[in-house]
C-alpha cells in the first residue's frame, strides 16, 4: 500500500506544496501559493535598495491555502480518490538566512498590531543586505580576536546572515529589538508553528540555519561565546541566552502536527514534521546528492552543494559559505557554496541592453539562437559574473560586473554568450576550490529553472566545467527533498540515503562536454582567473581590488548628492 | 582686392575642396567628391579585417571633379561672378601614413593594367593594420640595436606607419614590391602630380609624413641608416636609395600647377602648390594652433596636436606619435598624439547595443538625452576607450574595450555616458603626458564633427579635462589649414603664424567646466588610470597586460578554425 509524504517549499515569492509517493518520489499533486503582500511577496523600502523583508503571516496563510489545494488535486489524480490518511510525514524547507523577531511565545512580532507595519518586525529575507556594515564588523572582530567562528563559513561573515541582520535591527530599530524575546529562522518557525512547539527556548532548531548562518558549531559549544558577542554589542550577548544551545539535523522530528491545524487542512493529526532546513540544502537531497556529486541549483542565482562523510578528515575551505555536520545529509558534512547572480545577469542584459533587432518576442530565445551559433573564444570577450557581487569564493557583495575584449564590432549575442560563459567560469572556480581542499566533484547534478529549460546554457556549462551535466529527474527538487525528510521522519525509510536511492534520479539525457570547446575554454579560464584575482583579492600591485569598491563609494555619494 | 587660396583635403572616404578668402579665412565655396571604389572609398579584403586600401586613381578623379565644382559654386556666390585668376595658391592635405607603390616615373602601380586589381599595388590607407607583425619587429629591432629612431615617435613603431606597410608588402607580395621603384606618401604624391614633379628621386617630400611615420630626422641623417634597414630586410635597405634624402615643411613650394591640369580645372597655370602634409596637421593650423594650445580634432577618432618653439629644449615624449621640427608650423616642433576611436565607440554602442526603447529615430539623440540627465559618477561605471586599440600613450593596437561597475540595474544610457567619459579620460591621459614633459596645454581648441555638433560630449570633456573647451570657428579646419598653406606659398603672408592670425578663430561660445562635475571626475580618473596601467603596461603582478592580447590570440584562432 502506497504511503505519501508532503514537502512544503517556501521560496522567495511563493510557497509550493507537493504530495509525493514515498515509493519512488513521484509527484502526485502540487500547488503554489503566491505571497500576497509587497512586491511579489517582498516588502521593500524605496529609500534603501538593500532592504528586503517578508510578512510571516503569509507563510501561515500559504500553508493553509496550498495544502488543502494539493490534497484536492490528489483526489482527482486517483480514480478512487485519495486517502489523506496515507500521508505519513511532512518536511519543510525555506529560504535563509531569514530570521524573524518573535515574542516570548514564539509568535512573530509582525503578527502583533503594534508592529504590523514595522519593517524591522517582519521576516528579514535572505537577500536583505541592510546589515552589510555589521557583517564587515563581525568579520573584523572575529579576525582581530582570533576566534574560530568564521572557519566554518569561509572566513567572511555575510550581510545576508543571522547575526548581521539581528545586530542591524538592534542598531537601527532598538524598539523592535527590545520587543523581540528571541529570533527564529523561518525554517525553524514553520515546523514549530505546525507542531505547537513555538516556545523559543524549547523548540527544535535546525543545524542547517544554525551551522551555515549563525556560526553555531559543537566544536566551540554552539553559538559564539557571550564574551565575543559582547564585543559586538552587549545586547547581542544577552540575546544569546534566549536563542538555543543545540541544533539538530532534519531527519529528526520537530514535533507532531497539531489537531487544530490537521483539521484545518485535512491531514491526519499527529503525523511527524521534520526539523526544517534551507531550500537549497533539501533541494540537494532531492537531486540525489552524495559524496562525489555536486548538486547545482541554477536559477536567478545558484547554490552549489556538496557532502563529505564525517568519517573523512576535512579542512576548512576558504570562501565556502559553510561546512556543517548533518546540514544536508545527516552523518555527512554539508558544504554550501553559490553564485550571487546567474539567471539574474542574463535577465539584466535582456532587460537593459537587448539590441532592437532581438527585442521582439522572446528576447532570451532570440539572443540564445544567435549566441549558440558562435564559437567558444571567437568573440574575444571575457566577463566577470559579479553584477550582484561574489558569494563564493570571494564572499564580497561590493564587487561588480566586468567585460573586456570589446572591439568596434562586438555584438549583443556575443556579449550575451560571454555573460553565460562568465557564470560557467564562476561555477568552475567554485568546483576548483572544493577540489583544492580534497572534495572531489566527479559528477554534477543540476536542477532549477535554467537546468530544466536552457540547453544552450547547460551545454556551455558542460564545456567549461569539462564534465557531463546531469539534470535532476524532478523539476521540484527542493519540495521533493522536503518530502524525503517527511518520508524519513514518517518511518518509511531508515535513513536519508535509503530514501534518496528510491525517491531521486536523473533524466536520461545528460549534456556531454564537446572536446574542442572544452579546449578553448581551458585557454580562457586562466584569463578569467587572472581578472578574478586582480579585482577580487587584496594585495595586487595596481590595487585593482579597490577599483570596484571605490566606484561604488563614488556612486553612492553621487546618488545622495542628487 | 581679395585674393583666394584653395585647400584640398583628402579624407578617408572623400576629398573636399574649399575656396577661401585669404583676408579672413572665410569659406567662399566648397565641394566634396566621394570616392567611388570599394566600400565608401575603402578597398577591403573579407578574409582580413586588418586590410584597408584605396585606389590612387580616385585621388586624381576627385581633384578633377571637386575643383571645377567649387569654382562653379563660387561664381554663384558673388553677384558679379568669381575670377579664378585671383586664386594665388593651393595646399593639399591627406590621410597618412598612406604610402603608394610607384614606378620609376612616380605613377602608382595601381594605374598600370598589370596591377590594377592587386590590392598590394593600391594606396595603403592609414588604417591598414596588416603590418602589425612587421611593426612589432621594427620596434624590437630598434630597441635591441639601441638606435635612436623610435625616440621621436613615442618609442613604439606602429602598424599604421610607412615602413611596416612597405615591409609587409615585401614579405606578403614580393611581386608588387619588386615592381615598385619607390614608395610615395599620398600627401607627397598629390602635389607632385599637380605640379608635374613626380620623379621619385626629385619630388619634394613633406617633413610631416617623413618625420612622423618614416623615422626621418636630420639628427641621424634623414631616414634610418641602411645597416639598420638591412637588419629588417636587405630589400628595405636597397629601397632607401630610391626614397629621399631630405624632407621639407609645407610653407615650401612643391612646384607649380601644370598648364594641362590648370586648364582642365579652370585655375591659373603656374600657381604654387605647397608641400603636402597630413590632414590633422593642417587641421591644427586651421584651428589656430600655437604654443600652449592643444588642437583636438574629434571625429570617429581624434588627433591631438601641439607645437613647441624650436628655440626651447624638448625631451622625447614616450608614447607621443611624433615630435618633428616643422611638421605642423614651420619653425616649431610639431607634436602628434591621438585616440584610435572616439566617435567610433559611440557608433559601436548605438549600432550593436542600442536598447530597443532608444532605437526608434535618432539613436544617438535618444541616448544622449537620457545620459545627459545622469550625474557624474552616479552609474558606478568606468570604461576604457580601447575598442580600437590605444594610439597614445600606449601605441598598442592589440588592446580592447573594458567596462566595469555593472550591477543588475545598469542601463544603456549609463553605459553610453561611461563610454563618452572613457574617451574624455583618454584625452586627459594624453594632455597629462604632454604636460609631464613640459608642454603645457592651457588652451584646448576643438574641431571635427563631435566638437561641432555634440554639446553633451563637449561638456563632459570640459568637466573631465577641467579646462574650457573652445571650438574652432571653421567647420572645415583641415581644408582651411591647407588653404592657409596655399596662401603662404601664394605670397599673401610671410609666415604661417601671420596667416593664422588673420584666417583662423574660435566660436564665441566655449564649454566651461562645472566645478562639481570636475570634482567627481577627479575622483574617477585615478581608477581609470589604474585600469589603464594594469591592462596597458607590462610588469604588473597578475600580468593583466596579457589579458587582452591573449583574448585576441584565442579569438583569431577560433575564427580561423571556423
Amino acid at each position: 500500500m502506497h504511503q505519501f509524504s508532503i514537502g512544503v517549499d517556501y521560496g522567495t515569492n511563493s510557497v509550493r506544496v507537493v504530495l509525493v509517493d514515498t515509493a519512488d518520489g513521484a509527484e502526485v499533486a502540487s500547488k503554489v501559493y503566491d505571497y500576497a503582500s509587497g512586491k511579489a511577496g517582498i516588502l521593500l523600502d524605496p529609500k534603501d535598495p538593500n532592504l528586503a523583508r517578508q510578512s510571516p503571516a503569509e507563510y501561515i496563510k500559504g500553508f493553509y491555502a496550498a495544502v488543502p489545494a494539493t490534497l484536492k488535486a490528489a483526489r482527482k489524480v486517483f480514480p478512487r480518490g485519495f486517502d489523506a490518511g496515507r500521508v505519513v510525514g511532512i518536511g519543510v524547507d525555506t529560504t535563509g538566512s531569514t530570521p524573524i523577531p518573535v515574542d516570548r511565545n514564539g509568535m512573530p512580532l509582525a503578527c502583533l498590531p503594534e508592529f504590523k507595519k514595522d519593517l524591522a518586525a517582519q521576516a528579514w529575507l535572505w537577500k536583505d543586505h541592510t546589515g552589510h556594515e555589521e557583517a564587515a564588523l563581525i568579520t573584523e572582530t572575529a579576525r582581530q580576536n582570533n576566534v574560530p567562528y568564521l572557519a566554518k563559513c569561509g572566513g567572511t561573515y555575510s550581510s545576508e546572515w543571522f547575526w548581521s541582520k539581528i545586530w542591524h535591527c538592534q542598531r537601527s530599530n532598538p524598539k523592535v529589538f527590545k520587543a523581540a524575546y528571541s529570533w527564529v529562522e523561518h525554517a525553524d518557525f514553520m515546523p514549530g508553528y505546525l507542531t505547537g512547539t513555538l516556545d523559543p527556548l524549547k523548540m527544535k532548531r535546525g543545524i542547517c540555519p544554525a551551522g551555515h548562518k549563525a556560526m553555531y558549531n559543537e566544536q566551540w559549544g554552539g553559538l559564539p561565546a557571550k564574551d565575543f558577542l559582547a564585543k559586538l554589542s552587549p545586547e547581542l550577548a544577552e540575546l544569546r541566552d534566549r536563542l538555543y544551545a543545540k541544533a539538530v539535523p532534519s531527519d529528526q522530528v520537530a514535533g507532531r502536527l497539531t489537531e487544530e491545524i490537521a483539521k484545518k487542512v485535512g491531514l491526519p493529526a499527529g503525523i511527524p514534521v521534520a526539523v526544517g532546513a534551507f531550500d537549497a540544502h533539501m533541494g540537494a537531497v532531492g537531486a540525489g546528492i552524495k559524496p562525489g556529486t555536486l548538486s547545482k541549483i541554477i536559477g536567478t542565482s545558484t547554490c552549489d552543494m556538496m557532502v563529505s562523510p564525517l568519517s573523512q578528515p576535512l579542512q576548512d575551505i576558504p570562501g565556502v559559505c559553510g561546512i556543517v555536520p548533518g546540514s544536508i545529509v545527516p552523518g555527512m558534512y554539508g558544504l554550501e557554496a553559490g553564485q550571487s547572480a546567474v539567471g539574474d545577469i542574463f535577465n539584466w542584459f535582456v532587460t537593459y541592453l537587448c539590441p532592437a533587432e532581438y527585442a521582439t518576442g522572446d528576447r532570451h530565445a532570440n539572443l540564445t539562437k544567435a549566441a549558440a551559433k558562435l564559437k567558444p573564444g571567437a568573440s574575444g570577450l571575457l566577463a566577470l559574473d559579479w553584477n550582484n557581487g561574489n558569494r563564493t569564493i570571494l564572499v564580497d557583495p561590493l564587487l561588480t560586473g566586468l567585460l573586456i575584449g570589446q572591439s568596434l564590432h562586438t555584438s549583443g549575442p556575443e556579449i550575451y554568450r560571454a555573460l553565460v560563459e562568465a557564470t560557467a567560469f564562476g561555477a568552475l572556480t567554485i568546483i576548483n576550490r572544493f577540489e583544492e581542499y580534497g572534495v572531489r566533484a566527479q559528477d554534477v547534478v543540476n536542477c532549477g529553472g535554467i537546468a530544466e529549460k536552457n540547453p544552450f546554457v547547460m551545454q556551455i556549462y558542460a564545456d567549461v566545467l569539462d564534465r557531463p551535466m546531469k539534470v535532476s529527474r524532478s523539476a521540484q527538487t527542493c519540495a521533493l527533498g522536503a518530502a524525503i525528510f517527511g518520508a524519513v521522519v514518517g518511518g518509511v525509510y531508515k535513513s536519508v540515503e535509503e530514501a534518496q536511492a528510491r525517491m531521486t534520479g536523473v533524466k536520461p539525457k545528460a549534456y556531454q562536454p564537446i572536446a574542442d570547446h572544452a579546449k578553448v575554454y581551458a585557454q580562457l579560464y586562466p584569463i578569467y582567473r587572472a581578472l578574478h584575482d586582480a579585482f577580487g583579492t587584496a594585495g595586487f600591485q595596481g590595487k585593482l581590488d579597490r577599483a570596484m569598491k571605490d566606484l561604488i563609494a563614488i556612486r553612492d555619494q553621487a546618488r545622495k548628492i542628487g
